[in-house]
């Protein structure tokens, strides 16, 4: 069980939505459809992807790093520093 | 024909490679996958999604744009703004 | 007393050299340097910036929200709630 | 002369106030601030960094490029292609 696993089939609907934007951005190149028409579809596929990310981090920090601090010690420094980590990785992506 | 016409098959596997990884977003969080591996993934994706941006850009803006240019007036004027706005869709998403 | 109360001396000379850059941005400027020159060191400054969100928000997890999650209840769902409202400004910065 | 010369005057104003926002995120620290303030500050900062970014970067495409592209050949070739680099630097900083 994880943070997210209550929400699964909500973040499940976003993914499949996502795939088919990507599914989408395909056809776009395949007709030849202008440039700046690509690129922002893909501007809104990539926040779509952001904003499963920062669910699913808000998630993880309710449950897994809030369980991990009540365990304290070195369980919930790891799982703080873990996290700290997979937010930098959401920041420069 | 765009800039990213030639290279359109390119565009195409790695688009199809996104969408791959998008499906594979969807099999881990099917499989109750740790918050932390699921948040990675989706990092690499947004990763791969903004270097077709930027592959698209720069041939926008060697085609495109440099055609625009070369016309010059309200042409070039109106299409470097256009590029302009996308690149600021782009560097906000 | 703040999660980064402790490295208080770090961030104040990390940020006074931020100030340093953005001073020598201005110098840049002043005397008409090269627009990929200015832009090259204004992405230099933003991460610099970006490095000390993150800092601060590892610190504000392992102490402020961590201290909250202790005391359970509203106070700390409020505190991770508020936590990731950051994460997301940072994200979208 | 470069794309920004026209507009020095508006560019060192706006830095002159990142400095002071800088400078206030000092005072914030100094006076232990509470850190999700702190970092509400700096997503403010890191913005208006980006915006002058995009400014400069506009003003670039719209002078230096766009003589370049008049010229041809190489001359334009290096000169996209370095636009390109600096658009990538802004999108991952």
């Amino acid at each position: 069980m994880h943070g997210y696993t209550a929400d699964k089939d909500a973040y499940l609907k976003r993914l499949r939505r996502i795939e088919g934007q990507v599914r989408g951005l395909q056809r776009m190149v395949e007709n030849d459809e202008y440039c700046i028409d690509v690129l922002t579809q893909i501007s809104a596929a990539t926040k779509a992807l952001q904003a499963v990310s920062l669910g699913l981090l808000d998630e993880h920090l309710k449950h897994c790093v809030a369980q991990a601090v009540a365990e304290g010690g070195t369980v919930a420094e790891d799982k703080i520093a873990e996290a700290s980590a997979a937010i930098g990785r959401l920041v420069r992506s």
